[in-house]
């Protein structure tokens, strides 16, 4: 039998597009010169891919738990717990997130026969406040309320998270976010008896955060500036994180995840994988490439897998920018050139990407990406080369992302028989 | 971000076939002239379709709940609601629903102990009868037992079908119908609380229609004549009818169907869809194709969506006709033509079939189906016609009936993201 091979997943976030009136009607990976990503396609097998199924427009999250082997239909469980770990917060299975706003309220509030009266939401976003919300943050992190703990992390603008663990808590909690302005909060209430308390704790939570905020010097300041304070948390869209499989114990193999962007190196944090950090990983496109190809083969030696993103193609389709996106492959197939000649001979590795970001939509769409796997155990169809178009007819026809894993360990030779 | 744009499914009922000695071994398909469909096909992305799953037999009611994102493994509970709907009766969710027979009873029918006593069927098809149906149904519709309302009507020949609506229903009830003669009829049996009232319910149903029908004129004349009467109504297969989320809320867009036959205009009205009369649609070979294309473009006026279906080719299939279902072929390339001319320039257009129904069978087979979509957001393949064997190795592939709207809400840019 022979020996067990490493594997690798390379995605171009967001690579895969769409025809550009701007590029004559091919597609950015059309259009690149991409030696490296052309010959893993000539010398392995190629098709299309699914990131969550036909059709299915895939975000970032939902599509690398899929390609890491986890059937989202099953294990997402709503924004909460991702947006949670898109902040770098820390994330356990039975923990309940929340998606918070920091806002402004005018008046006394106070908890009167289980409703929050004394004081209005005058502005639900603090006018976007942009400033200070990690002090803010600060002081209502960590508080415990009974036997439960509130972490709370400030993300972009006015938004934060709310992560609570504690015995006993559900998931079925109503809104304090009243989605409007010009009333006071709405007092949370839970459908089952484990979710009462987590809304018991809740409105306990956004009381204090109004006592601990209200004189906050940010708050002074802006008062002084004539802004409207943030001087309320308000939280909304509960999740439970689900109890997830560490990869290890998935796939029976050890893996490391070499990643860009907090939300994806947050899911790989919360599978257990190890996630190192990446010095001149910008996240953007000015990002050093080959670092992250290093790190690739770095981990190699301790990991029999390794997952990594590169996110600055997303970039361009997001903005809708043809020329960085162009530039985006390119970067994409220096990584993978640094990574096919430094890593061992016998790699398994797959190119692919999580999801379509076309240039003229400018957001996520359910198209099929385009897939490559080279290595010693593929049997190499007619693909030439590497893009949206040219894998169709590929030995690999069109899968699912959730079905990549059992293909790669496959051709790794690690993974365990199913039957005798 | 581009702007969202408008989609339609045309089908061609039962179009797909298998080769044909008669037609030197191709399909109706391959020997039609249809240059609309071709075109299509060329323009778009191309594959083969299973409307249900790989080699499943599809009916016209599981196919169409399928092509409109339901899948029916989940929501088809029976026979019973979409025979009901099928021959224009109103149904709700959670309705019961049963396929009945009229037959003849020979006797005087009581119930003593829970079981049909004094009385036995003679046929149980009241000599398929064929006449005087509509008058015997019209006795029993509408009949009120305790708080449940019953209504009945007839479908072709001795066929009839029973809806019961009132609260606390179920579904786990035993036949009326003994499925033999020579023995009087079985007493219903339910298989726990609200199946144990359905059943009382249809006992003094099967009762009181005996009661109804045994000196109804109908039946009167019928003895006259030396006929047997159709005095009693024995249902069978009951079927509650799915809680079914409504088309706009499934897919957050309004949706039409413009179609031919009761059947897939009732799934139409059970989903909340708009079903447009239309003038000249007579279902058969000699229907106005262009009726209905004009229809597809009038409610798309309206409607983000359209499914249109056009019921001619089913019928060669059914008759073994190659003629007929080559005749049907061009009719629905017409209509896909009229359509293309009519429509906005930026439509999403597919064109596909429910299932096969070939020649050389007379019925359903569960072959794959050609599938062509044409539109702004697709990525052309290099198909370049439209039948059954040109469509391999087209960039869709295969999917199923199932996959079929995600695929085009994506195209058309109006389906929520799955993820942040």
């Amino acid at each position: 039998m022979s020996a067990p091979t490493k594997g690798v997943i390379l995605i171009g976030d967001g690579l895969a597009d769409r025809a550009v009136p701007a590029l004559d009607g091919r597609t950015p990976l059309e259009v690149a010169d991409t030696p490296t990503l052309d010959q893993i396609a000539a010398e392995g097998e190629c098709g299309q891919m699914d990131p969550i199924g036909p059709g299915i427009r895939a975000g970032s999250d939902t599509s690398h738990l899929a390609i890491l082997g986890y059937d989202p239909f099953e294990v997402y469980t709503g924004r909460g717990p991702f947006e949670a770990l898109g902040i770098g917060m820390e994330v356990k299975g039975g923990d309940i997130c929340f998606r918070c706003n920091f806002a402004s309220l005018d008046g006394e509030l106070q908890m009167t026969a289980g409703e929050f009266t004394g004081a209005k939401i005058v502005d639900r976003r603090a006018q976007r406040i942009s400033e200070g919300t990690r002090e803010l943050a600060a002081v209502v992190d960590g508080m415990t309320i009974d036997d439960v703990t509130c972490y709370v992390k400030e993300s972009v603008e006015h938004r934060a998270a709310l992560v609570m663990r504690g015995p006993g808590l559900g998931a079925q909690v109503s809104d304090v976010d009243p989605h409007d302005a010009d009333m006071p909060p709405h007092a949370a209430v839970g459908d089952n008896d484990a979710s009462q308390k987590t809304a018991r704790v809740l409105n306990q939570f956004v009381l204090r955060s109004w006592e601990l905020l209200r004189d906050h010097p940010v708050n002074r300041d802006r008062i002084t500036q004539g802004k409207l304070p943030a001087n309320i948390i308000l939280p909304r869209g509960a999740g439970v994180a689900p109890d997830l499989k560490p990869f290890a114990e998935r796939h029976g193999i050890p893996g490391a995840c070499v990643v860009e962007t907090g939300l994806i190196a947050g899911i790989g944090r919360y599978l257990d994988m190890t996630v190192p950090e990446v010095p001149g990983a910008t996240g953007g496109l000015d990002t050093d490439e080959l670092a992250l190809a290093k790190a690739v083969v770095d981990m190699l030696q301790s990991h029999e897998f390794v997952l990594c993103n590169l996110k600055a193609p997303d970039l361009g389709g997001h903005d809708s920018d043809p020329q960085s996106k162009v530039l985006a492959a390119r970067k994409f197939d220096n990584l993978a050139r640094w990574v096919l000649e430094n890593a061992p001979a016998d790699l398994h590795l797959a190119i692919t990407s999580d999801h379509c970001t076309p240039i003229v939509f400018g957001d996520h769409t359910g198209d099929t990406v385009p897939l490559a796997i080279r290595g010693p155990a593929v049997r190499p169809d007619s693909v030439r080369s590497f893009d949206e178009r040219a894998v169709v007819g590929g030995a690999l026809v069109r899968i699912r992302g959730f079905d990549l894993m059992p293909i790669l360990t496959n051709l790794m030779g690690v993974q365990e028989k199913f039957g005798a």
